[in-house]
């Protein structure tokens, strides 16, 4: 397969880093993570958008994802135009110049066992 | 992006508040929320209504999103028109005047490690 | 609302019960549960059919959901026309006669901590 | 039923298996599960391919699932053409000649205590 499947807008209304960890990093720290696959032949020009309680977005975060290759982004590892803050809600849009396909996962280590979550967001054109 | 985007009927079919947590409160209490994303330039008046097993609905309970804001609600908080009974199965409709993007997820803290789960409701217009 | 709203076929491809169990029962033990939401102003008559690896088809399984309630079933708890077995791999399928709202989740609780797990299923006409 | 349900195409974005376990194996080994149910009369022949970050794909994987019948695959034991790696971020694009139904979980026993997490892919056709 090399055409584009997936949506141009993706929206995941649930987002939250946790302040700590326990366990070895990088894989044990605690981590929101936006997983986008691109099956196009071509790379998708991917732009976030964070939205937050009691403020204006934050963003565009600006990445690009290579032809047929997938790119699993931690949220807690974008720095411009500026970084999430911890332990705050918040939501997120994730448009594309192509269609691409968008997962949401979370691993919380705050305790000392890990707990996983994932999603498949909110798709539309 | 300042269009509305999502649904105006969301439907979460799974709900129940444990009865207990452990670890320091609020973050590690045990809780269901609904995430609720708006990013139109105007206020999306949201009612939630409950639904359980052998009783008539509860609500409906009214909140408002800003435009382009997320409010992430505890159902643990909900108190008028009255609260939801904790160890109790229940499930939810949230119905907005605008499109909004919804996701639940529950952190449960009732052994001394956390659980998580989340998922997007079935939305409809 | 007391309109129906939903699907009137569901299917869950994951499934599987795990065989023993942490903790105080019922809440603790180890489940599969199928959560269905009827808002209609009517009862919905639901069959639910298991699907294995290795064998034929069992059920249907008949439950009434009535109007305006919602029911948390365990696949645990299915007798007739047979239990599903423990520790086995299967699969579902929830046909209704009219439109309802299905979400699938699992509490493990086979090591001392639980974990949690929740999607919505794939939905049809 | 015996009719096919679901989508020919499926999209998963998140994928990872974990590096290591705590448990008794094979239930307690930690695994990416891909499951497959086919509703329909005549067997579904399903191709897997896998997308990386930095290399082209893997696959195609070949499965067949039975008429009536469900296949719960294990990431981990994929072996043709090449094993998946461990502790490396994929995706996975999973196709078959007649509609399918499917969803991806994990169970990860990095820790000591199991965590899961489950979703249904993004389907279309």
């Amino acid at each position: 397969m090399s055409v584009p499947i997936g949506h141009t807008t993706w929206a995941i209304a649930e987002g939250y880093i946790p302040e700590y960890s326990h366990g070895p990093e990088p894989e044990m720290e605690s981590h929101e993570t936006v997983c986008i696959l691109n099956t196009a032949s071509e790379p998708a020009h991917v732009e976030i958008t964070c939205y937050f309680e009691d403020r204006d977005p934050a963003g565009p975060y600006r990445i690009t994802v290579d032809a047929r290759r997938t790119v699993h982004l931690r949220f807690n590892e974008l720095k411009e135009p500026e970084p999430i803050p911890r332990a705050t809600d918040y939501a997120s849009i994730i448009e594309s110049n192509i269609p691409v396909v968008v997962q949401h996962s979370r691993l919380d280590s705050r305790q000392s066992e890990n707990a996983l979550m994932t999603a498949i967001p909110f798709g539309t054109d």
